[in-house]
């Protein structure tokens, strides 16, 4: 059995990590630790899990994960990752960090996290966890930067498209809603209940630190520089991410022959698909999958992807990339 | 006193209508009217308008409504209010319809509403009740054509801009979140709470029939023919549409800018707000104001707008109009 | 016109403060204070009071207050208030006060809200502003205890028949279910909306602050001592209290006797109804109305209520007691 | 493997059935069948179920499903229900029925559910299916009428404190609140999003049809009559039963005591836990689990149970009693 530590289990993709791996055969969570005023049973902390896991959270010792564990996960917020990471996989345990600290390049992660990075060797040696393009790269490697949620659902919608070099690149719209979760577990009161409920806005337009990280992979699927105009929207719901995306066709195409793009593309993955009509995010909730509808207006595509943030947009991620750098099933413990 | 008739008083429209009037200075209700079991209070209907009004709503008699009022709301489905408008407009009663029957010509209505038009005389003489552009033609309509909702949360948005011939006409997008209330009030499993609530969807991708409305009034502001790429959500909320705009801009301009273009155009506009930030649905929910936040990214124009889509979109603008074409003050009624 | 001036202007039941008093014929808010970064228009605060209000609100400046009011509310948290009060008191001011800080006697408050009262004088001067109970006190009262949200609910729905003398007093149970605004306009985690979403709480069983005050009133209704068992649950919506209270019959009544009771109790009063069947809260959702259903089971009463926490549970009473203590008439600006 | 069929698969019992029953070790579903216009792929109505199930869900063929299973599950209408269980049963097929038509005896089931019962035979044989009481006899039984929703909440969370004798009999109080699933899948004003969200109601007063239910089987613990006051209450969330019990004590018994007696009466039970405060209804959503919180006041003991309705509420009990029918590992499939 390979041994499981996750470091900041008190969040929520913490509790999504803790339940998918406790249903997962090859593996045992010996380690969780978090921010905590004294240790606790993670099934006290998330009641949820009673039955799943008993195992105690308690305050981060570096050297306590290391002899519990062979493989780490880091659900910690960015900025904080990067001083961990380099102390996790000197003493030889692999890393999968769920913050996005080790997503791109030291000057462009300045620029956009306000921060020097602390570890430009672990910035060298990671590989961007998104199966669908890395998952050779996932094999071997020992430090997974896992994507982001935003991320996740507007690069697997738009892949196939600049791939393929049928659209525009100056001219890529990415219109997402996300529901709460997203914005973690933390007290703040235009989080509170009575302000984000019967409300919706749009927020950090163009400014939201997961731009550079949705140009940046679209950029290498295009073999080309290009930038979306990125708009994310917080909405009334706990879980989910729906994104609208716009593409400017350069030639006459129907939805089928888009659609044929698509099943091309993802005909072998597993936790993507391609809906006949259009997806809702309550197709995807609690599951693993990203599931993607393609229509046509006029010159323009309109791509509509659906994921559940805390999975495919995190854990449930996490979890898959797991599976392939330690040669489990690639849906192991991920199907429910 | 301006004595008032409502037909179709028993959805949520009518509703608001009845909410607005009852504080209104210059008309009295004197006629409600629905398809209705049985004669029933309005305030047994609506327990909410207590003590606002008691009127008896009742099977429509166009003859009694005639006599009661000097104004009649129709707030009916669409293909319905055609049937009843040439009946009180023959009886020299002013007619405003919340319905989408007299805001096409005769040919687009047929192709997207798949009905023949049964009443072309209204057709031609309808006003389209958009007070921020027709105001001065409101004042002597006897038929007004009330906008739709999404419409008017769209076309106030993106009017400045195609008005002002700053941005490229083939190539605006307007992607719309709307709360529940917008479909109405009746009996449909996919409207049912269990499956609206934590879900999330597009879903009538440029196909909804409020496009061509949209289209044809942003073609007459720019003074030739566009067509506008319309992608409407349905979001776990009651009431409320944000739409989020994409231009592309023709040359380099400042969200400072743009934004002394909205604060001209709608300088006199007693319901337009233009924002210091971003508006938020919470901002103008009971309200009959559209507020507008704009913002640019590279060479796009990024313009969002909400409203109340049972005021502004559809009640409260309709009474708007009645105060123009009766010499009331614009805003008696409509701010509580 | 009467000069308003409101403290803690930035809590919930302040902004519905200002949006009654805006539109209410003999006043004018003329000085809103809270805690607060820099001056800022309320209109900012809350842009939902566009075209209703435009002062400043500032930091609190107790004689700057005075200059611009004849009655102050204070929409403060409990143990602060009573900081405040007597200052207003000592310069002539009326004041109607919102927290808990003048329901109680001292020793009893000290009980529950584990704080020795510091306004002895001002709690023997104290008026408990239920009109319909004490309003010929309020009428001449210069300091009115504005009842809690939970407590109106209940001894609204409970004080027919304790005064009756009909039910066994040893045998009285208050199942209360709130809306999120109830727990104010605060940071904290229980209260962030995917904590509060999709979930349903009980909470301080029989030990709720607003216990003493529900048994002290439906005693003094009794003309007797009574202990009331109160569970208060967090719903997850806005706005708005239900409770459903439990009754022991001394004799057979039918639900039809009881109603009689309740209309002849409240026949004069206009913000209680008495429902032919069962209230809901969208019933009383932004009214000042206290909805009242009753039925019978066996030998047991079972009373349900429902009013909006914000206005007949805070501001708008708090607008009711200023009425009667003006000598306005009882409902200006509460029906909008 | 044990082969199953599910008759009435398209509600949201139906969807949980397969879901569970698709990561059981032990079964496989062969035949699902509902109301359906053209047989279609379960996972393409609830694609939720994606690569979980993608059996073809038919219009009913008895002849058909007896051939592909051994045991039968009917998550159909009450009524409709005992009209096909002695069809599967004369095939010697084990049935477990979701609805209400075996619970009760025909002459309580004629006043409750206005129908004459159409099999005695089948009623005389059935085996009320709650665990933690009728173990025995469910491991021999071919016919289990599975508990409503409401009374699973209620009896476990009243059963020790009756069965003990320790509390009076005529004076048991059940409010329950209860999320939107529990009304079923079905197309009606009163459940359109629109009208349940930021709404509340209580209704049916003591004339709710799961009343029988929970006062005989309560009965039947306490050995001898009794009648239980119930209110069930409509709550704005998709999951999830709370109910909060009062119950007059015969002796003073601390929360402590109490507790005792809980934790010994359901020390052997796999899925019901009691809490060390009180339970939420986020702790039990999407498990079998059913939480229970004891507390005292005064006299009276304040027993708050959770569950969520869909699961120990309905197809994750029917699972469970398939697994003691069976002998199976009683929470196989019901921990994921």
């Amino acid at each position: 059995m390979l041994k499981i530590g996750i470091v900041g289990a008190t969040g929520y993709t913490g509790e999504e990590l803790v339940k998918i791996l406790s249903r997962h055969s090859g593996v045992e969570v010996l380690s969780l630790s978090a921010i905590i005023d004294k240790p606790t049973k993670i099934s006290e902390v998330f009641p949820s899990l009673a039955g799943k896991c008993d195992i105690i959270c308690k305050e981060l010792d570096i050297e306590e994960v290391c002899g519990l564990s062979d493989l780490v996960f880091l659900a910690l917020p960015h900025t904080v990752s990067m001083q961990f990471a380099p102390k996790f996989l000197k003493e030889k345990k692999r890393v999968i960090d769920l913050s996005a600290d080790y997503r791109l390049p030291a000057k462009v992660y300045k620029e956009w996290y306000a921060k020097e990075h602390m570890d430009k060797a672990g910035l060298d040696s990671a590989v961007y966890g998104l199966p669908e393009v890395y998952r050779k790269d996932i094999k071997k490697a020992d430090l997974i930067a896992n994507p982001g949620c935003y991320p996740t659902s507007i690069i697997l919608a738009g892949l196939p498209l600049v791939k393929e070099g049928v659209v525009e690149l100056d001219d890529i719209i990415a219109d997402s809603k996300s529901g709460v979760t997203g914005a973690g577990r933390k007290a703040a009161i235009p989080l509170i209940f009575s302000e984000v409920n019967e409300n919706l806005k749009a927020y950090k337009i163009d400014t939201h630190q997961h731009k550079p990280e949705i140009s940046q992979e679209l950029s290498k699927a295009a073999g080309k520089g290009l930038d979306v105009v990125f708009t994310p929207h917080l909405i009334p719901m706990n879980r989910g991410i729906l994104s609208t995306l716009y593409f400017k066709l350069k030639k006459k195409m129907t939805a089928k022959d888009i659609a044929k793009l698509y099943k091309r593309q993802y005909k072998n993955e597993p936790f993507v698909k391609i809906s006949k009509g259009l997806p809702q995010i309550k197709d995807v909730v609690n599951t693993n999958y990203c599931e993607i509808g393609v229509s046509v207006s006029g010159n323009r595509a309109i791509i509509v992807s659906c994921i559940d943030n805390l999975l495919k947009g995190a854990a449930g991620q996490a979890v898959q990339n797991m599976n392939i750098m330690c040669g489990f099933k690639e849906a192991e413990g991920l199907i429910s």
